[in-house]
């Protein structure tokens, strides 16, 4: 029976000198002093094996070996094993154009992308996915577990929610469709018709032309949307609490994939200090922050500015942005006074991760405000529709589920949390 | 403090007499001997409310209320509160162009699709997409647990890897990609690469011209893909042991959306005692069954007849067909002797619900095998760097998401099970 190398450890202390089974890809090969030293990976770790006879092995190759664990202090773990026999079950051409095992501080981030199907072999790599997938988990559990229901709803719309926003055309048999921007209309409609409370984790999709490290065109967005909420507050409550459950089990379950980044996440109650300035005053303390610069918007400049702020005052990577001119926010969004919205962005780490709010729920009150956007009552039949037949307080927001990957582990762009990222250029693999 | 209806019974044990507050949907309105008898729905359920004073109420809106929970065993459910006070927060307009609360049974599909953003009001349907909701969550678990990993690949592509489908295409700048009809390159390049075990919930685009009860456009597939087995009997045997973890999570969590539907789960034994027959068995099975029918392949027909036949012969809903014929399977099934393959398909309740096979993983046999499919080595740079470079023997499958809802649910088609289809004609909301 195979073993998983993070299992060679017990299976040694429970059955010492027994043999094991292991199977997995070659990851390092190095021969000193007529020893064979094969570092072995799958999917649970890497560990050395000891080959006395010279192995006909090639980097990559996917073998089955017997062999006993031995204790030897200068192993990588601690551990290696004395190999018996290795059967070579998939032989890797020696021809491979990438360096799995290289140093990724060394490798741009152009190549590891241009080689994505090989460069995902490398632990370190691998490790970003692993993560993304707790942070998924995470999200859907908690959400779950606050009586919220998961909804998987159409990416090829009519038209996008949002305006503004470029959008993908479809050839849809003869007619053109567009891939969907967000799941806003759709979760909002799921709110308003009973369902209450719901999530969906999907694609969406954006045909924005910059090329940046914060940007994709195609990404993963952690969308919930609630009912009975007063303000965008209780979102905020609703996203801290998210976002503590996200770092606890992506420090309980990825600790090693942490320590391949050299990552930290925020403990609870740094989450929790975390402050909830408004637009106003975000502006405010940028200037200052930044000796006086001339600033106008909440710029990728003025969102590190910020963290650093938080940092440093209230020892918090995240800060909350509430209170947005109505004139940066979507037509839904619910209105505070004349001239602003109960909306916040939520920045981790100098970077935007999340925006939402409360939306507006009131049918005249939705219609009498679509000429300040430029819109008309009959070019969205949808909402109105949703709005008009009983629609209790609403709203909601959306988490990039790559950036908080990107800076939960301290990558350098957003692409490398994206498992085959499509941006302006690249559409392969 | 708002209570949920599902919660009102526990309060009136607890605190009898104490007035409670609850906050929902106006389902029905009745006058009765000067009485007027509302029932309320919320997300977790339904209640009668009875007010005295006519209140100006319409169908739809969203109200709060304060007044005593009594027993009554003519209310529905035994409870009814006396309403002290109704606060009427999002009124709904008259004119509703679609009755929430009508009799399904009378509303043909065509009206519930029409009207999606007002249909899904209706308990019944929600509880279509609650069951959903746990299906997946149970997928997900039951895997996890297994210690797959979760991945999100993109939906846009530079080809099909099936081939024979035709695919949407979508203007991507100046380039034309294409919506991904399933994510099995994808997988298994994530397998290849070490990471063994996957799954993936998305959405996947078929632009097949049929517009039949069992097709959509868009649909939802349940995608899983593993190292390490020898043959699909492996991968038959993880379905049933996923299948009966869905089955059993329904009946714990959806218990009154089962019974909405008057439908019931297969319980883990008749899972367990369902048949594997092979491509040719089937076919020879299905022909007895239907009197000597001329039957040449697995037609809608002949999985209904498959099924009949299992639950007459082992009292099991599930058939799973193996060893499908090479011709009628994907260029990467791994072949058994020259003609057959070692792929599967899984029937339940008379509906293909699931495809899968073990991979070609070898890569002198991938490329030989190629011209019986018409395809060069050339066609597909990417699968060649997928086994070129150390692939271990691997396999998967797919169930369909709409598929495993409508069967558990009993529902005439798969578009009821989808929140918002897209088929040839819907594209709306």
């Amino acid at each position: 029976m195979r073993l998983l190398i993070r299992d060679v450890e017990k299976a040694m202390v429970e059955k010492p000198e027994e043999p094991i089974e292991l199977a997995g890809w070659v990851y390092r090969i190095r021969e000193l002093g007529g020893l064979n030293f094969v570092i072995l990976r799958d999917r649970s770790g890497l560990i050395q094996l000891v080959v006395t006879e010279k192995p006909d092995l090639s980097l990559e190759s996917v073998i089955a070996i017997t062999g006993i664990p031995v204790r030897n202090e200068k192993a990588p773990g601690g551990i290696e094993i004395q190999v018996h026999s290795v059967n070579c079950i998939s032989k890797a051409d020696k021809d491979i154009p990438y360096r799995v095992n290289g140093d990724l501080s060394r490798i741009g981030l152009e190549t590891v992308l241009d080689n994505r199907l090989l460069s995902v072999r490398n632990p370190a790599i691998q490790a970003i996915f692993k993560v993304q997938s707790t942070i998924i988990e995470a999200f859907s559990t908690y959400l779950r577990a606050q009586d919220f229901t998961e909804i998987r709803s159409s990416k090829l719309v009519g038209s996008g929610t949002e305006g503004g926003t470029a959008l993908f055309a479809v050839e849809y048999f003869n007619k053109k469709l567009y891939l969907a921007q967000s799941p806003q209309f759709y979760k909002q409609t799921m709110v308003a018709c009973g369902m209450e409370r719901v999530f969906e984790v999907a694609q969406v999709y954006r045909a924005e032309k910059h090329d940046t490290p914060r940007h994709l065109n195609e990404y993963v967005s952690l969308d919930l949307e609630m009912a009975f909420i007063e303000s965008e507050k209780d979102l905020i409550e609703l996203e801290k609490a998210v976002l503590i459950h996200v770092f606890t089990e992506v420090l309980r379950k990825n600790s090693s994939e942490l320590a391949l980044h050299k990552a930290t996440v925020p403990d609870a109650a740094a989450v929790e200090r975390s402050p909830i300035i408004s637009y106003e005053e975000a502006l405010r303390i940028a200037i200052k922050e930044s000796g006086n610069a001339r600033l106008f918007d909440i710029s990728p400049e003025v969102e590190r500015l910020l963290c650093e702020w938080s940092m440093r005052e209230y020892q918090s990577p995240l800060v909350f942005v509430n209170e947005f001119p109505r004139r940066h926010r979507p037509f839904y969004t619910y209105p505070l006074g004349d001239t602003l919205t109960m909306s916040f962005d939520t920045l981790f780490r100098g970077l935007e991760i999340t925006s939402g709010s409360r939306r507006q729920h009131d049918y005249q009150a939705f219609i009498e405000a679509l000429p300040r956007f430029g819109l008309k009552p009959e070019d969205m039949p949808g909402y109105l529709t949703l709005l008009k037949y009983g629609c209790p307080p609403h709203g909601g927001f959306a988490i990039g589920c790559e950036r908080l990957t990107q800076k939960i582990l301290g990558l350098s762009s957003v692409k490398e949390a994206s498992l085959f990222p499509r941006d302006r250029k690249r559409t392969n693999p």
